[in-house]
């Protein structure tokens, strides 16, 4: 066993402390996702001071995480919504977000999502193709009010992250350029069912890196500039989101910063600026659960088997992505190096490789840190297993937010077909 | 547009053809999995006959697909079950699979699920680990009922398939090595709560070579040569399953081939071979149906979005895997290079790249061939999307086996808490 003496066990985020995470899976059982929402609201409101006095609108992107319960507390924040569905516009409005802050992103939107998005009479909806924007007028037309619309434009630029979640490249499947952006504008303009209210580019997820999108606001203002020379009067410039948080040691962009370098690029364009953070606002205000169920040692490789699975917490084997894992009972003593691993039968199972740990008790609890971004919103019923429950915790109480599922949830859909 | 003109549309497997998945799109809705019940019949007869007159019990691996009535189909077959969750031993007894077919493998079993386990009185437990071993004893003493067991051993050989799904290298989690089953199988054989009558190896998924199973085999039938001197009678050989199929134009293990290496390593042993098929099984025998939203052109790159996405079938981004992709409405005809994407919000969201694929038409029908194992059973609700139905073809005519998910699914177990 490989000894790590010069590594310490992580602190856990924000307000999280080791009794309330032990009182939640005492109380809730394991696995179990746990949500700060108090912790939510500090990082919603540090990207709106971010702004400043300027008209900005933050709308939470809801794939993050669609809980109805976060998104409701984003709701009484005054939050919008990014919606990337026509689920997810019905998780927003059933929590409590208004119409006219939801945005409806997506290059797949179909015929009756949209007919759905223009009847409910959301502030806009953010067209990905020339092809799709003739669908929208005709859906508009059909139900005989104009559509309002932004163009999503792709300015080829690297925003150098993972290529799963990069979106800004010509080679990625999102939005158009801006030569062809010039011209759906000019038709839309033209329109009768179009209103082309806004401009947006996002260029991808978990960005660490300023540069990249501040090169991106300055060639989409560009563009924003000739279109109002063209007396297109957008009104709004929606900035996307993908500001990258803290998973272990990265050093990220300071959302101040981040604002100033946009604000920047904007100079002379009296627009309302839109962004949809999503990662940023929720992905270090949860933590993930999990008992330590069995350990084993296999020559020198330890094993740390627990209960929570990829089917509950994908991030780590699909994005090769690293997340810090803090055990709830043990203080840091000597560690040694081992893998996190569920129960699910394949080698690619697994909560962390190479995690530093103490000798754990079978029964412990461990904090998975920073799984409040895309955990349970791509959690699946993979081997059977029911999805594990959600909890929040807000003002030092701890309360349900979504039920564990059970066998019966799972063949509902099916059993009748027998 | 890159023309590759010497590629053709590859064939649709096995009894699939164009009209039925044609009608199957227009009467069920897209995206859609369709399974064809009558080759998961033939497939399952190609693998029993492969071990002839010798005592052999197939027991189908639910993890691959566990529909409800895929499962009663292998039920009327006389097929046992692999299960790896308590939710899989409840679908197999749901679909009518005997207790004494069932078998519980995988490495995290928590106790109530063991006492369940014997409670329901299945064949026998797989053990991976002493500690398992140990739980399993205690939960047996406590229902006043000895434990049939299998020890799961880890032969240390290298499957040669993708890492995520090697699984008898001594570096994965699985099984216990040689030495060590040993000790286990003593302990067990001495022990009044235990009944070692099995002998287990699985190692890996999709093989498509013959050599490492054998060796394998190899490797634990002298391991059982050694447990009879001792006179444990174990009556059991579990040789797992994993025999890979063929996705494009892999050459894999034929059956027969498999069984006769198989049976010349089991000579002189006396024992009941238990196989565990999976994707062996349903993997030709499903697609997935999805339509053609839009197309794009970025500079030289062709997309065609459509309305299946990672959430349906995950394989192709998670796995990197490769699905033939066939068109139901146009022939062969010139082709160019596509990558076939879907509408989440992610560059990882794609179901084939560089596919060959002729010009489409909007709202035209795409097959993604050998779809039908970890396929739906890998599922999520990504991006707030209900997922998508299940049908199943048998002599001919279609039936729906799992509903399609509506909003209302998604959020039923969380509105409540709002």
């Amino acid at each position: 066993m490989k000894n790590i003496e010069s590594q310490n066990i992580p602190k856990l985020d924000g307000n999280f402390d080791k009794d309330l995470l032990q009182k939640a899976a005492k109380d809730f059982g394991t696995p179990l996702y746990v949500y700060d929402l108090d912790r939510i609201q500090e990082r919603y409101a540090q990207m709106k001071a971010a702004f400043g006095g300027r008209k900005t609108m933050i709308c939470y992107a809801l794939k993050a995480n669609s809980n109805l319960s976060v998104i409701k507390k984003l709701a009484s924040l005054e939050s919008g919504a990014d919606c990337v569905s026509l689920g997810e516009i019905q998780r927003a409005i059933l929590a409590g977000i208004p119409k006219y802050k939801i945005i409806y992103s997506g290059v797949g939107k179909q015929a009756f999502e949209i007919q759905e998005a223009l009847r409910i009479g959301i502030l806009f909806i953010n067209v990905e193709s020339k092809e799709e924007m003739l669908l929208v007028e005709s859906c508009a037309q059909e139900l005989g009010v104009p559509a309002r619309i932004s163009i999503r434009v792709n300015p080829d630029i690297d925003p150098q992250t993972h290529p799963y979640i990069s979106t800004g490249l010509k080679e990625n499947k999102f939005g158009v350029s801006i030569e062809e952006a010039k011209g759906m504008y000019l038709l839309a303009h033209h329109s009768k069912y179009l209103e082309p209210i806004g401009i947006h580019f996002h260029i991808g997820s978990q960005l660490t890196k300023l540069k990249p999108i501040a090169e991106s606001a300055r060639k989409i203002a560009q563009l924003a500039h000739s279109l109002l020379a063209l007396k297109i009067e957008i009104k709004f410039f929606d900035i996307g989101g993908g500001i990258g948080i803290t998973y272990s040691d990265e050093t990220t962009i300071n959302p101040y910063d981040y604002a100033q370098a946009i604000l920047e690029e904007l100079r002379g364009l009296d627009l309302t600026i839109i962004c949809e953070p999503g990662r940023f606002i929720v992905g270090n205000s949860g933590v993930f659960l999990t008992k330590v169920l069995y350990q084993k040692m296999h020559q020198n490789k330890r094993f740390v088997i627990v209960d929570g699975a990829m089917n509950d917490l994908i991030r780590p084997s699909f994005y090769d992505a690293y997340h810090q894992i803090v055990p709830l009972n043990t203080e840091s003593q000597e560690l040694s190096s081992a893998d996190v691993v569920g129960p699910i039968c394949e080698s690619g199972d697994y909560l962390g490789k190479n995690i530093s740990l103490p000798s754990l008790q079978n029964g412990e609890v461990l904090a998975v840190l920073s799984a409040g971004a895309y955990g349970f919103s791509m959690a699946s019923n993979y081997n059977s297993r029911p999805r594990c429950a959600e909890v929040a915790v807000e003002n030092g109480a701890i309360r349900l937010v979504r039920k564990r599922e059970c066998i019966e949830d799972l063949i509902v859909l099916e059993k009748d077909y027998l």
